[in-house]
């Protein structure tokens, strides 16, 4: 974490991950995941079934990296086959100790582009947990918006339930 | 197709699929797809594809028998991994030929009671077409409701495109 002294961290690199970034990108998804409170894969997801989660086609990952380090990545992937393959959906995970550095706005805007580039005529969001307030600040801020609510959807791991939002933005 | 002087058929038996049943669930699936009116699958899903969409777990599939002929199925599943898996997903087919004869409702009413005994919360359709007020009016009237809408999330293979929308009951 950058101290109030630390010049501030320069705007990471996106690019393409390859199968040398998925130890980094595990190591991420793992912290991600353990607390229960944002994703809604278990957290005794392992790490094979992480890889195909994230990695496997039709999914294409992309990895985030500042200062030579892997700080985030999103997965890439249409969201329904067949006659639902012009909408995309999109996964971001930004690295815990590299939070507020502007990772998820690196990520959230480099994949628009990405979609974008690759005919996607829309990115939906199906399972955004409605206590996760700085993720859905930060895709309203990207042009989505809430599209329905799955009531009682998620179980934090912490116990009770909560709503999941479905937010969506064309990329007209 | 019962002419009007026919006598209504008989409710169809629901029960579990097995492997023999795959070929009937196919030439229903395949029947089904055809259109590309209401279901996001492409005209051209293989026989492969069709059987682990509708049959590979965590699905599970369920056939309706009628005068010892198949003519419809419905196969359910968590709708969400590890922090989800509370909440059940199902898709439903009638065979074309079999319309009008109640195969819906009790695909969707057996459905629901699987659902309940296997101790999930609720049920949510991610991907109703919302020109399709056939299923819309009879998923309504078993306790679904409305709770999202996909913009522009299909496009029929007539052209253009149609709204999808997020159909959810709990089963309390």
């Amino acid at each position: 974490m950058a101290s109030p002294d630390s010049p501030a961290p320069a705007a990471p690199t996106i690019r393409a991950a390859t199968d040398a970034d998925f130890p980094a990108i595990w190591a991420i998804f793992r912290q991600v995941i353990a607390d229960g409170e944002t994703y809604v894969y278990a957290a005794d997801t392992t790490r094979a079934q992480a890889r195909r989660i994230w990695t496997a086609p039709p999914a294409s990952a992309f990895v985030a990296e500042q200062g030579g380090r892997i700080v985030g990545t999103y997965s890439l992937k249409p969201n329904q086959p067949g006659l639902g393959d012009h909408v995309a959906n999109c996964g971001y995970m930004t690295d815990p100790q590299a939070r507020g550095q502007g990772v998820g706005t690196a990520l959230c805007g480099h994949s628009l582009t990405t979609a974008r580039e690759r005919g996607f005529a829309a990115m939906q969001f199906n399972f955004v947990v409605a206590s996760n307030t700085r993720a859905i600040r930060l895709w309203e801020k990207h042009g989505f918006r809430v599209v329905g609510r799955s009531p009682g959807a998620f179980r934090p791991r912490a116990g009770g339930f909560a709503d999941a939002l479905i937010m969506h933005r064309t990329l007209k």
